[in-house]
C-alpha cells in the first residue's frame, strides 16, 4: 500500500486528497524515507492517526475531516443517503483514534454540522474539509507574524516536538513563529528537544529547520532545564494539543518540564495554537484526558529493544502546562498575554 | 578480545582483577549480552573508561586504580623501578579519561601517594587498589542503611541513571538505598528514568531492580516532572559524580530537571555519594567541568541514526543540582540534611 513519490527539497505535504483516497505521508519513516500510505475509508484514516503515520494536533483534525469524506463517498457510491445516522459509526471511529488533541473532535464536529442538511452530497463534505485545511494554512501564517513580533533581535529559543508543515497542514504553529523570527533576523539559534518517545525533534524538527535554513542544535529532553539555566534562552515556544477554559495547555510530554525550568530561569513561554485547539468546554487541565501509549515505545527506542523483556512502563505522551507558566498564547486572532479564564473568555464565540 | 563468561542470575561484577589483566564488563552491551573486555595496561583501562564500557563514578575510580597497577606490573616485569616519574604518564592518561566524576582523580591520588615509597613493588599498588575496592563495598552497605532510614513505609521513589553494583563495585549508591528500603517493606514502587543519551535506566537499572525483585516502572526522562506532579512521589534518589564544597552536586544530565520538579511538587531529593565523590577543593557547581560528548549519542539513539546527517548537537552529559535543592546528602559516615558549605565543612578531614 506504499507509494514513493519523488523527494523534493521542501517538506512533502503530510496529507494529499486524491479523490479515491487520502495520501498520508508516513511520518514514522522520516527523514530517511518519504512514503505515502493510501487511506480509502474512515477506518484506515483512523488507523493512520492512531499509528502516528500522521501526527500533530491540527494535522490529525484535517485528516479526520478527509477521512469522513472518504467514508461518505463510499456510502454514496453504494446508494446510501448521507445522514447523521449513516455516518455516525465513521465519526465515532475517527473521534476515538487519539484522545488528547481537541482538534480531532473540533474538525469532526464541524463536519457533522453538515449532516443535518437534506440532500447532502459527498462533495459538500469535501468542500468543508478543504475549508478546514485552508483555514489552517491561513491561521498558521497569521500566528507566525503575531508570535514573531514577541521575539527581539538576538534571541535564542527552544522548541519541543514537531510543529511545522508536517504537523499542521500549513506552515506550522511554534515552528512557523521560529522561521518567521529567523527571516526577520531576530533569531541567533533555535534548540530542538529530541522529544521522546517518538523523537519528533530528532527526526522531523531538525529536518524542517534545516530546510528553512534556521541555525539549530538538537539536545536530549533531560538537558532542557540545564539549557535554560546555562545558555541564555529567551523563549520556550511550543504548540498545543488542547488549550482549555482556564488557559491550561496540554502538549507533548516534556513541555511541562520546559515551562517549569523556563520560569525558574527567566525565559518566557509561548504557546502557539489556532482556535481549533481551544476547548472552552473543559474547565481546567485536570480534566484533559492524557493518552498513555504502549510500553515498547519506551523500551525499544528507535525500534531497538534495549530494556529487559517484560519491563513495566509508564508512558504518558502528553502533559499539562498550567496557565500561570504561559507568558503568551498566540492564536490566529491575536496574542493573549498571561492567559487565564477571564482573558480567554473574552475570545470565545458569543454563540 | 571478548570473553563471554557464564551468565548468572545476579548482576555480573563490573571489574574483576585477573593478575595479567583487568576484566571489564562491557556495559554497553547489557542487558542483551554479558561480555568482558581485557585491559592489560593503563591506556586500555583509560579507553574502557572513556568509551563507557565501565561507567559510574565509583566504578571508574576503582578501574583507574587497577589500571595503574597493571601498568606498574608491566614496568616492573621490564626491570623498571616503580617511581612517580615512571608512572606519571599512566596517571595522566587515566586521569584524563573522563572529566566530571571526581572519584577518578581521588583514587589516582590515593594510589600516587604510594609512589614516593622507596622499594615500591607492584603488589603494593594492587593491595591499595583492592583496599579502595573493598572500602567502596563497605561504604555502599553503610549508605544503604543510612539512606533507607529516611524512606517511610508506603513510599514511591524515582531514580535516574544507574547506581547499582555495575556503577560502583559494591552494592550501589542510590540503587542500594532503594533496594534496602524495599527489603524493609517501606517501598511501594520505584520509577527509573530512561537516562538519555545512553539509556542506563532502560538497560541497566531496570535489569538490576528486576534481579533484586523491586517493583518498578520505566519512563522517558521528559516525563519526570509530570510524574512528580501527578504520581505522589516521595523521594528522588540519585547518585553523584561530584559533590563540591558548597554542596552543589554534579550528576547525570536530567538530575537537575528532577530536583527542580521535586521541589515544585513537594518530593524530597536525596543524593547518595561516598566520600570519594566529595571534592572540597572545588568551591561550587559553576567550577565543575561538564563533559560534552559526541553528537552521534544524540542523533543515533540506541545506535540507529534518526536525525538528518550533519545535525548539530548540544550534548552535555552531566548537570549540576544546586545544594539548596538537595534535602539530604547520604555518605558512608552519615547523612547531612540541607547540605551547605558550613555543614559540609564539619565533615572534611582536618589534615
Amino acid at each position: 500500500m506504499n507509494q514513493s513519490p519523488t523527494q523534493t527539497s521542501t517538506a512533502p505535504a503530510p496529507l494529499i486528497w486524491r479523490d479515491d483516497h487520502l495520501a498520508v505521508l508516513d511520518q514514522r519513516l522520516l527523514p530517511s524515507e518519504v512514503s505515502y500510505l493510501q487511506a480509502v475509508n474512515a477506518a484506515q484514516t483512523a488507523q493512520a492517526i492512531r499509528d502516528l503515520a500522521v501526527r500533530g494536533a491540527p494535522a490529525i483534525g484535517i485528516a479526520a475531516a478527509y477521512g469522513l469524506t472518504l467514508e461518505a463517498r463510499l456510502l454514496a457510491a453504494a446508494g446510501h443517503d448521507l445522514t447523521r445516522s449513516t455516518l455516525e459509526p465513521a465519526l465515532t471511529v475517527l473521534a476515538q483514534a487519539r484522545p488528547t488533541a481537541v482538534n480531532l473532535g473540533w474538525a469532526l464536529q464541524r463536519m457533522a454540522r453538515l449532516l443535518d442538511q437534506p440532500g447532502l452530497e459527498w462533495p459538500d463534505l469535501l468542500a468543508e474539509a478543504g475549508r478546514i485545511h485552508q483555514e489552517e494554512r491561513d491561521s498558521n501564517a497569521a500566528m507566525a507574524r503575531i508570535g514573531a513580533d514577541f521575539i527581539r533581535p538576538g534571541s535564542r529559543v527552544l522548541t519541543i516536538c514537531n510543529t511545522g508543515a508536517l504537523a499542521t497542514g500549513g506552515s506550522g504553529t511554534a515552528y512557523a513563529v521560529i522561521v518567521e523570527a529567523w527571516r526577520r533576523g531576530h533569531l541567533v539559534e533555535a534548540f530542538a528537544a529530541e522529544t521522546r518517545p517518538w523523537f519528533q525533534g530528532t527526526r522531523l524538527t531538525t529536518w524542517e529547520l534545516a530546510q528553512a535554513g534556521v541555525r539549530h542544535r538538537l539536545l536530549v529532553d533531560s538537558a532542557v532545564p540545564w539549557l535554560l539555566k546555562t545558555q541564555a534562552i529567551d523563549w520556550v515556544i511550543s504548540g498545543a494539543d488542547r488549550v482549555v477554559a482556564n488557559g491550561d495547555t496540554a502538549n507533548k510530554i516534556g513541555t511541562y518540564a520546559a515551562a517549569l525550568a523556563a520560569r525558574a530561569h527567566g525565559a518566557k513561554m509561548m504557546v502557539v495554537a489556532p482556535f481549533s485547539t481551544l476547548d472552552e468546554a473543559t474547565p481546567n487541565g485536570d480534566a484533559i484526558p492524557i493518552e498513555e501509549r504502549p510500553a515498547d515505545e519506551v523500551t525499544a527506542p528507535g525500534g531497538r529493544a534495549l530494556a529487559p523483556a517484560g519491563t513495566a512502563v509508564w508512558n504518558p505522551v502528553f502533559d499539562v502546562t498550567p496557565a500561570e507558566l504561559v507568558d503568551v498564547l498566540v492564536t490566529e486572532r491575536g496574542a493573549i498575554e498571561h492567559p487565564d479564564r477571564e482573558r480567554l473568555s473574552a475570545w470565545w464565540p458569543t454563540t
